[in-house]
């Protein structure tokens, strides 16, 4: 092969488009027909007998019981599941007994100060605290054991995030309570083990092994990889990647970051993953992290993020002193979905209005003026064919074609009314008291405030349907950190710039305050 | 320098008498005179209350907390232990109004079959799995929010080793229930914390950093290294040293363990430690572990070794077939002190008797045969001035003055006796059902056997200090290990090979059997 020809090949080979998942998603899907040569459940389940039912547990029996699950289709791994969740439950008589017993030594504990009583009082104080270990053993259900013993195991801990992935599936479609109370628990154990201690931080370079690149790429959930270059790009100058491994599951991430280092906040993602030639290390002045991706789906709802980005941001500001600006570029992907219910709703409303004739006055207690007369005006002139519809109407219609991105007077039209929704989606929609868009939960729990929304700053596909486009800038202020997370988590009081203060304000006159008159 | 210069001073570095502990053992003690600027222990407990009352410990107070703690001496630690233990125990209270709720609820479990039920029924499931989830962290003392959080925290998990390592020699003077209960707590969350799916394994070679092997020598607990030609052999050909290392205690490992490859299983240590040259590794069928040490004395009782022990012996099964013999060459560190307490017993036991004449005839129910006939008259007729003394007077005084070493006579007269009563001790001689030897039960309970007892096995200061001089096999048959590690764990059963069968048929013998009277 001539000289040429390799660096023709090579450059073939840096550009060949990627499979967007080349590795199966964990868990892989159980297949749906049995292999006939697969033990049957009855098989797995008296494994999991061998192994939930003993004090500890054989690694046979629960080797035996990995490979098993692992080969069963949809159907057996729920009745395993359910198995496990009722049949190795909290021993309920014995927690009752010994509460019983409890309760008596507990209400005779000695108050008096005497010292001729302290040798007794000593015994009764050690007799308390045995009998609260006993009842603390006693109210974990039998399973725990068995979870214990398995996450000790070579392979345990990724067979449990298995099972998790597929117990959530289940929890999905049958909300039983044996099977909440076991996810509920095996998320507990799992939070424990994968405590940030039992964690090691790499930063994965173009030196890592083509196994572990291959799994980065076929990770990333937030802007995927389209190729060599591309992963080659974000390992390379100005850009660093890095991961948290555990050393039960090694040659992967668990959560894995990827971190641009810019002149400044960017604004688009565009600018992030194609500036070209990028900046110079030493003029960086802010670490933008663009991508957060975790690998295993049965580890949902276990905040590993937080102490990733933690850890990074005290190492870059050791090795990089230069770097004061910590920020993200995030995508919304709610937003949205949000927006197109809230329309679907007001509209429903009007036309139920429109039939009933005024009668509820010109605005039911439901009703809300979505968008400002301005906009509302703007959006008209800006169709062709109003058809003598509402601006929600319109504005519907328009952001289901996804056409309006081609068309510079529609997009012009929409700027506004997006960008102030999207301010009001962010800082104001709530569930449950936290932020309803579940990144800006994740960033501001760790203690992060609202900086800055971006128009059109993810124009690919997946960013105009989830957001229209619009990115925003989570900043970490790290006098603030702290004290951001502390205020989201006990009031969820929510942190932004003036920035998204003006769209805030124009939102709230738009409110209606129209009184409700009942006939 | 010249070349000539430049081998000789490496040969004097390689020769050079390494001090027995270059790093001061872990934890450091704590300076007996406090630092005039470190800050007082009102302050480290003004840290414990911040860290330990919030829900979610701010990190800042836990470093606080850290650097305080280590700053204090010894009865400013014991203060901030004590208020640990106590000031944030189990809230009682609480724990006593759950279980009332608790007790109405499971009583009133609905039993019934009906579908018009089932609804209802599923309510108070889930009512019943939220109390029992509140009851157990009801449960949980107050100082548990606190050690996780410490966990999580960089250094936190060295700083909980060390605050447990002072927990324990708190607890050999005050054995009070809280600081117990403490231990108990403690000691649970390390064994999850430190599970073996947390831990690496890693192979310690002479490419290891400098700082890692200077470790090793430090901790080496069995054997101690004496020069860089000794440290450098016992991780050249011929030999493997595995250490288990934990994300957050990095370059240095928890416990670590040596292996000798040999063509059988030896019979002293001097031929493993210096064995020139060593056997080819292609002729090798015996892995001889010959040395396990753990570094950090707050992780006591953590059974590290034994799954450090199963990854190594999987390991060489893997990569070297050849090798079909695992066992151990392993002292026996409490055998003498055993005898000796044995011997001092039973003279007193004589003395009392002589002195009362024989009125409870010749042999009371604590009396025991300690030597048998023929074994006294040897000792008799190797010691030169014997006194009038009796065979265990003279073996008390033979064993007490250590030069019987260099006696050929004494030797040889010593050998039968102690060889025989050693196997005793390490078969027979229990504590709680366990064998009261600590090396034994950590065999044992691992799955191994008693497969032989070797003379003359460790001639140094220590080994004849320790054991006289002998050292065990035990045998690790992989066909067997889960069977015996459960038949002993189970029943204390002790499994040993026929060899040492034969001692303890003569112990038998021995043994006195003539019955009691009583006036």
């Amino acid at each position: 092969m001539t000289r040429q020809n390799i660096s023709k090949s090579l450059a073939v080979l840096l550009r060949a488009r990627m499979q967007p998942n080349p590795i199966p998603s964990p868990p892989p899907p159980p297949p749906t027909d049995p292999d006939p040569a697969a033990p049957p459940v009855a098989l797995v389940r008296h494994w999991l007998h061998a192994s939930a039912s003993a004090a500890s547990p054989a690694p046979a029996a629960l080797d035996s019981f990995s490979d098993g699950y692992r080969s069963l289709d949809l159907v057996g791994r729920r009745e395993v599941l359910r198995s496990l969740a009722i049949d190795y439950d909290v021993p309920r008589a014995r927690v009752r007994d010994l509460l019983r017993q409890y309760m008596s030594v507990a209400s005779a504990e000695p108050s008096g100060g005497d010292d001729v009583e302290a040798e007794g009082k000593e015994g009764a104080a050690s007799a308390l605290y045995r009998m609260e270990r006993g009842l603390r053993d006693a109210l974990r259900p039998r399973y725990a054991g068995f979870l214990e013993a398995m996450n000790a195991q070579p392979g345990g801990l990724k067979l449990l995030a298995v099972l998790r992935a597929d117990l959530l599936a289940l929890l999905g479609e049958e909300n039983a309570p044996a099977l909440r109370a076991l996810d509920l628990y095996l998320k507990e154990k799992l939070v424990t083990w994968l405590s940030p201690a039992a964690l090691t931080l790499h930063q994965i370079t173009w030196d890592d092994p083509a196994s572990l690149l291959e799994k980065i790429v076929a990770y990333e959930a937030v802007h995927p990889i389209r190729n060599l270059i591309d992963l080659k790009r974000r390992l390379g100058i100005g850009r660093r990647c890095f991961g948290y491994f555990h050393p039960a599951i090694p040659g992967e991430p668990l959560i894995f970051i990827e971190v641009a280092l810019l002149k400044d906040m960017a604004a688009s993602i565009q600018e992030v993953l194609w500036d070209d030639p990028p900046t110079p290390e030493s003029e960086a002045s802010c670490a933008l992290f663009y991508s957060i991706s975790s690998t295993q789906p049965g580890l949902s709802g276990i905040n590993l993020g937080k102490f990733l980005l933690k850890r990074v941001i005290d190492m870059l500001r050791r090795d990089m002193p230069s770097v004061q600006i910590f920020a993200t570029l995030s995508p919304i992907p709610g937003f949205m979905q949000w927006l197109l219910a809230k329309l679907a709703s007001q509209i429903k409303l009007s036309e139920a209005e429109s039939q009933e004739g005024n009668s509820l006055g010109a605005c039911s207690t439901f009703k809300e003026s979505i968008l400002l007369p301005d906009e509302e005006r703007m959006i008209h002139d800006a169709t062709e064919q109003a058809d003598g519809k509402q601006g929600i109407e319109l504005l519907q219609d328009i952001l289901k074609s996804r056409q309006w991105v081609k068309s510079d007077k529609l997009s012009a039209a929409l700027k506004r009314p997006l960008m102030r929704l999207c301010a009001r989606y962010l800082a104001r929609e709530k569930k449950r008291g936290k932020a309803l868009d579940a990144v800006a939960n994740f960033h501001l729990q760790n203690g992060a405030m609202i900086e800055r929304i971006n128009w059109m700053a993810d124009q690919s596909e997946k960013g105009i349907h989830q957001s229209g486009g619009i990115m925003v800038n989570y900043l970490y202020r790290l006098e603030n950190i702290e004290e951001y997370a502390l205020s989201y988590s006990s009031t969820g009081f929510i942190h932004s710039s003036p920035s998204l203060s003006e769209y805030l304000e124009v939102s709230n006159i738009g409110l209606c305050f129209t009184p409700i008159y009942f006939d």
